[in-house]
């Protein structure tokens, strides 16, 4: 059992670990047996390279950043949460969320996953060799989303609809378990059609967004 | 007040406005106030055409489609619930939703509204002009996210990751107000070329989204 953490790093990720390892009562010292890296990417490798050699583990928490950033220290693991953290709330983003565990022993993967269940985060297995397109797939759907919303809402503005409209729209899809519905899904490309028209009518720069969602939604 | 309503329709968004409606104890009759057409867009100037010259008002409730689809009736409306609605859930699924009234005259944009409230929907006008526009902009905040959704997915599956952890992920994306993270937030190209790498060596036909949404993205 992990009986205690040090985080290094107050960002959206530290805080909400912070959070939650004090709700669970799990203390931090300087000698902590895991050492967890919630700093910036960049910062990841130089932070390691200034921490002392130790007996204990050292994690970091970035989906982009591969092990060896965290050289030379050979206990090591990588911990990401799948999740999209605010610094306006706490632990309980963790709640429900998954994380990919990265590790290079048995032993590694161990701590990995039991740090994550700490948290209350669901670990799963990421291969080292993977970590790019995990990562690609984890910006599509978070960051992107972003992206769909903001173009979204940019048309909303143009047409005097409601942008607060969106959100109860896009929250349907994920209750509905990501069913398809629309235009796409009826065969009905007139409607698209005209969708692209008047996207490039009046809002042009979005035309290659609808266009390449529309070939990728085909079925 | 609207005193009685009869639905033709019982299709994803007929089943839902009829539980509604039920809920509420507006009656339905073939003299009813109002007749709201939830059939297929492709059906609605058929159905229309078949209804006998009316005292009251007829509505249908098809984003795409124009009102004149409603023709000969001259008391008309459009109301266009912002949801993605499914068969497996009822009523409620219009608690909190948007709807876009079209009218053409006062008195039947204020049987929209009224009727939209009834819902349980909180109406807001859309001017005949401005339809497809709008629609295209339901179509990229709904369907389009799905197409994301089910992107992620098939990277996932590719790399061993649980498509179930897309779920909270995008739920944190919402729950969180839409604030951009990730790699494009911090500037970090450098991540964004590692996926399209990763992207175009593994699932070349997810390319394309990734290229034109990261563009869309950039600041």
């Amino acid at each position: 059992m992990i009986e205690s953490v040090r985080v290094i790093g107050a960002g959206r990720v530290g805080s909400a670990v912070t959070a939650r390892l004090a709700e669970r009562g799990v203390p931090s010292s300087d000698d902590a047996e895991v050492v967890l890296l919630c700093v910036p990417d960049t910062a990841i490798a130089d932070v390691a390279r200034g921490l002392a050699p130790r007996h204990g583990w050292i994690g970091h928490t970035s989906g982009a950043t591969p092990l060896e950033a965290l050289d030379p220290h050979e206990r090591r693991f990588g911990l990401h949460p799948l999740q999209s953290f605010t610094r306006v709330r706490g632990a309980e983003q963790l709640d429900g969320a998954y994380a990919a565990v990265t590790a290079e022993t048995k032993e590694a993967r161990e701590v990995g996953f039991e740090l994550a269940r700490l948290l209350g985060l669901q670990p799963f297995v990421l291969a080292e060799e993977d970590r790019a397109l995990y990562h690609a797939g984890a910006a599509i759907a978070s960051n992107y989303l972003v992206t769909l919303h903001d173009a979204a809402a940019e048309i909303f503005e143009e047409v005097g609809a409601p942008p607060d409209g969106l959100r109860p729209l896009m929250q349907g899809v994920i209750d509905n378990g990501f069913e398809l519905t629309g235009p796409i899904a009826r065969g009905d490309w007139a409607t698209v059609e005209r969708h692209i028209e008047a996207i490039r009518a009046r809002k042009p720069k979005l035309e290659p967004v609808y266009r390449v969602l529309a070939e990728a939604t085909a079925p």
